[in-house]
């Protein structure tokens, strides 16, 4: 038995999300039944966090233990050629037998991807999120300072968040501009239930004048959601890479 | 009443084609919809022709007969508003009240996107279709000028493709390559049934080795299909423009 670890990039626009689910089409449940093609053995994958329907990712990373004998230099290969053309494993390695693609994180990298384009795009709605009101970059940056360090972000979650705990701690937020297209990249250790999308509509908020930055720490500070942003919709959400 | 030109872009990923079918959902359907939104009376619009569940459009075009007076300038705008993401008028104008979108045309162009990298990307699958094998384009550009001119395409169809009268003009094929895209543009007095993703089949073909232009100009003699090269699947199928 060899514990591996995949990295994995799916167009999360076709998925109910990563979770496996009863009828529904999950990534979960396509990878697993991937690697039982191979092993013809039940297999459960466990990923670094859920992703939710609409989400993408550029480097969701995932383990399993692997009961037979494949040469892991072949297993991505080998598991791309059965996977459907909206999943591709990136990259698969052997790691430590007690390593836990979700407890042995030590930060998460989410992308957002705005598109400030006034044109609709036919093709562009699945990946990005469009935002026509005129934002100021310079305010949205000052404004991401705040969210820094470790906070109870209690204020920054759905209220459906399900926890004991709700400090989490930011590590960087990069704003970045090019044409039409605005990114914001959120690094954590980890992230509550629609916590990056809360953030972002926070900035975006602030941005365009609807939101002050005093209303945002309220929300830090108080912990009442009513303070902060809207949520912004999943699919302009990338989980863009982990580190271990 | 006025009769009204849709210039029209949709990502045909998520449509079961162009035309209105029972409990499915068709770019036809979500256009009339929207019209309907607006009249407040039933609307049918004809497009220049069917495309595909999976087929792409950058510039389709329809008419439909507007019997209340929008101001035409504002129409796009409005319908935009209540279309879908996936759908964008791009146009809309006055056209003679004898105009038809599918009977007055002069010509049709399509462009197929061929992905010649080797590696899976997730993002692209349903926008290109991925081509493996190394292709000699300058045999494909070669083998292309066959189909060049008015010919009987019977053995450019599919079987189910129903018509009195095969006979169609090519007037252009353009193949042109960037980095790892290879696109194809036909233009044509109009298509049959798979017509166009047939002859790109072809060429693909015969660019790989498999088949020689011997073989592809007896399909189009005889009009025997199985001398023919594949069909390439929708998801790499553009309708780019139609003239009148």
């Amino acid at each position: 038995m060899k514990r591996v670890l995949l990295t994995i990039e799916y167009d999360g626009s076709g998925f109910y999300g990563w979770q496996r689910q009863q009828g529904m089409r999950t990534v979960q449940e396509e990878i697993e039944k991937a690697i039982e093609k191979i092993t013809d053995r039940p297999c459960e994958v466990q990923a670094s966090g859920r992703t939710d329907a609409g989400v993408h990712a550029l480097g969701q990373t995932a383990h399993f233990d692997l009961p037979c004998p494949v040469p892991i230099s072949k297993l991505a290969g080998v598991l791309n050629s059965l996977l459907p053309l909206d999943i591709v494993i990136k990259k698969a390695e052997i790691v430590p037998d007690d390593f836990h693609a979700r407890f042995s994180i030590k930060s998460k990298t989410y992308l957002y991807k705005i598109n400030t384009s006034e044109k609709k795009n036919a093709f562009i709605s699945r990946y990005t999120s469009q935002v026509t009101y005129p934002l100021d970059y310079q305010k949205m940056r000052a404004a991401a300072k705040i969210f820094l360090g470790e906070h109870d972000f209690k204020g920054y979650c759905a209220s459906s968040a399900v926890t004991s705990d709700y400090h989490r701690t930011i590590y960087d937020i990069k704003i970045s501009q090019k044409k039409n297209e605005l990114d914001i990249e959120v690094e954590g250790s980890g992230f509550l239930y629609n916590m990056v999308r809360i953030i972002v509509g926070t900035l975006v908020d602030i941005g365009r004048g609807k939101l002050t930055v005093e209303s945002a720490k309220k929300a830090l500070e108080g912990g009442d959601r009513a303070y902060a942003g809207v949520t912004m919709p999943p699919n302009g959400l990338y989980l863009k890479c982990t580190k271990y």
